[in-house]
């Protein structure tokens, strides 16, 4: 269930409920203002809250540089010049508040960042709802064996089925055991009144990390760039891309200027060291430079290769 | 002048431009939004943007502590005991955008204040505004004798006037040696057009820091809270403590349930250290507590006593 | 196991090789570097560097106010001067760096604190090891009736029998199950070389949130004040309290006058809010107070009789 | 004056006491201890402490990735590899303090990095030193034509000598003045014992920016290395440039591998958008890309000829 039927009317309630503000507004993002985005087996994101548009940043930048920007005439280009030098403070005018749900073992990935504010679901004060994630099969991915951090095949047959039996088995298992520990059932309803239950604070470690949590989670525009370019990228574990990836569609409809350009500078670009440029410049020249004359180490020249679509043609060139 | 009179067409075209949003509405922020409120002789303080009231602390503080809050029926019985018990995730969830024109030398404290976002108008990048900050007569106050850091009696007669001299004539020659460096006036006209003037970054470096600069400064209520605690106390410079009261009005038109549990639990409040907190308990059970015997130096007994009203008292019997 | 033998080894030889250093030194801290403090039944803090001591608080404290401190002879008067008026930027002139081994639901608690540094064990890139958290039995509390996120009576016999068997057994065959889905143990070594292990980043997700995890966390002291005053605090679940009562012991050391201040300013004192400083003076003033002409509600009435020390008296009063 | 002879015999006696610790110590760093680096006419820059050298970021790698590091058996390989990969973490386990004395306009740009520590003199409290920048000649550029926030041409002749004069008397007045409207010299001695002085915190903002201050500052490494990227960046403005400079010879004494791996990675390389790297691309391939079928404005497209020194070439294409 992604949301309770009290969430669902509330939901409604709130989407029929406009006001007039003499704030800045997105449209785009008004239209997305409470829905939920299902995200894994039970999690979502949706957004709760905003402030500011792309003009925003716009009026900052112009604070900052004065009559200086008035010949810049259109947003785009103040925008794209602003991200391309890494003027960051105009973005940090932008605020936006999510309401997310998501596994445990991903919320501590993305705790991490610490520049947000954050309230979360207190399973010391609350009973933890039974929910839980379950990869889909297209997920069960082998250990990767040349990255230790990666993934590799999909695991099939019997193996796969034995892993879904193990986590489904467990989670249920743990979760029961939790309620009976406390004495009472999700909807704290007691067991047996002649006994006290464990304490909730307690009772909770028996639940293991694939358990959901919620939490509100606020954060302005330079910091959410910032997550999104790490958690977005093809790097970054599959659990917590998928929540990266509803919330680029969520960046898209709120500034739609800055999404561009975001995805151009950022998402889609490269770093150059001062020896990857070196040798970019000799290879531009015509040069054919190798890794044994690039001055970088093999791994370091992998990388280069790869990031310049130059792995193929090197492969064949060596062989 | 306050404001440009593009500002103030600005200002009045925003102030017509209701928009309708689903987000949640403050009625008593709405009606100040983009209006200046003047501050020393040519400051001010305006809001710019603002996200949530005091319901988005509630439901912040009710995602924490899940279905265990719905027996506290009341928003403002729940805000004020998150303030009392310095819980302040939820007052995180809010936050603010001012546009504020102080002093350089007010700037200077303002900006210890880590935790917000600032875009400040560049000096390197447009000319500096000729706008400078000269005290009310009644503000020139002579060094306190008894506090490093505080004033005393008010400067009067010649005295008083050559003060004001001396700022005011400081004022006007700098910056007219500022235009002649750049050898261009305020609005960047040129003065001799067959040469070149000094660059930005260094002509400005003749300017006092009684000129005024502006930036848009955004703030979470967690931290705007500690920042007016701090700023709108007595031990606070008066020129940046006038902001800050500048602030509190906002403050009460945004959040009013907020900002009546600040004033009661933080502004007008006091804290006892142990050996404070051993005293008072003295006290209430009739002791009479002596400097000597209360295990206190004298500086410490001495702003015990100011806190607690004791002091007047304390001194006759002294006597 | 507290500490692998290879780690032992590292600390042995770290403690023997004492090599000269122009910088400050704390005497008592060097006693204690890298040695483990044990906490619970498997957890550790162990400080591994520190800056400063409490004489570079004076010395930061001196570069503030210049010639103007002269006057205050002594380090611990000035300390317990910056302490009393929340002057906390000297306090971040130190700086300490601890490695602490402690269970993945404290951590989460832990790591709200943002402004610290953290490296963590990954348990994507690496094995976790198997090591979970039991209580004691004196720790298997309760659900508190009257505070939703306190502890009560403890549980005994069977039904504390049953909880401990529930916990362990649970640890237990999660981490077995997490090596069959990994297709290898604790160190490694694969069980079937015929088969694909399940990633590591996927397969914790079936370990509970008892398991251990460690971490090294970096920490300015004003920040570590800050942390202590909230989890050494009685209102912090027992489980981080300890840890916190650790790191107390190692303040003690590392900056002996900022402890005694620490204890007397923010352990030991208390805080009162405008009515409750009203309803004190007039306690003072010899008037008996009751909480209905108070003007507090009964909750906080009864915190400020607590912190009183007066609710015995009162209830006899009310009796 | 850089240092009072009373600083001087404190650094001295501070060189001489060099005391057994147990912590990791960095040779390079010990032997610039205290000492100052003269910066501008009267700044410096000195290192007061530091915690942590280039083998504690790898121990902190080595916590977060357990045995997975064991086979990159060199500590360099392994801090090239997290800078390549922005691992920021690790890098924030080593932490320094500077003493540094800066002009006011200078301190403006530096408070905005926000994530470090600071004790700034307070002229509230004490009396401002007498000490002002004044540019070398070789310093004294008009304002750029091209760039709003860069310089051009150095001014020569009368020009030049009527700024320098302006700069000086300027500030020399103005530091006469602050002491009349005191009533007091630098020292504090009284010149009318029957007056009242202005008070300090008033008085002071008679001063101009170019006018000294000092602070201590105390950043970790991750973050400092942001701080030099951008202002030892040849846009920086001059003025704030030679104070990264000089701390990047402290870097390169203090953590010398993770300074090479910086001016690699950071210094010395470049950041293309997707765009960039697609014309780059093609570029390898051998196809004659010009602006017009490149995709990007004639800014961006100059500044990306200028990353890749092409920009002579087509210049020479376009003619």
């Amino acid at each position: 269930m992604l949301l309770t039927p009290e969430q669902e009317n509330e939901i409604n309630a709130l989407r029929k409920a406009a006001k007039p503000s003499l704030r800045d507004v997105s449209p785009g993002l008004e239209d997305m203002l409470y829905k939920p985005i299902p995200v894994l087996d039970h999690g979502f994101v949706r957004v709760i809250d905003y402030m500011g548009t792309d003009a925003a940043i716009v009026q900052a930048a112009r604070v900052s540089y004065g009559a200086g920007t008035k010949k810049v005439n259109e947003d785009a280009g103040l925008i794209n010049y602003l991200l391309r030098h890494r003027h960051t403070t105009p973005f940090e005018m932008c605020e936006i508040k999510f309401h997310i749900k998501l596994p445990i073992f991903i919320a501590r990935q993305w705790i991490r960042h610490r520049t947000a504010n954050v309230n979360e679901y207190s399973g010391r004060y609350s009973i933890m709802d039974k929910e839980f994630y379950v990869p889909a099969p297209d997920q069960l991915a082998a250990q990767s064996k040349s990255n230790r951090q990666g993934r590799g095949d999909v695991l099939e047959g019997a193996q796969a089925a034995r892993v879904l039996q193990i986590l489904k088995e467990n989670s249920v298992k743990s979760y029961a055991e939790y309620e009976e520990m406390m004495n009472c059932n999700e909807e704290g309803k007691i067991f047996d009144e002649g006994k006290d239950g464990l304490a909730r604070e307690l009772a909770r470690m028996n639940l293991p990390v694939n358990f959901y949590t919620q939490w509100y989670w606020k954060i302005d525009l330079h910091n959410l760039l910032h997550f999104l370019s790490l958690r977005a990228d093809s790097h970054a574990q599959y659990e917590i891309r998928v929540y990266a990836e509803a919330m680029l569609d969520v960046l898209k409809a709120w500034v739609p200027i800055t999404y561009k350009a975001f995805m151009d500078y950022r998402m889609g670009g490269t770093s150059l060291s001062a020896k990857g440029l070196a040798i970019v410049k000799r290879m531009i020249a015509g040069e054919n430079v190798t890794q044994e004359d690039s001055g970088m180490s093999k791994g370091e020249w992998r990388e280069l290769m790869q990031s310049l679509d130059l792995e193929e043609v090197r492969k064949i060139e060596v062989a």
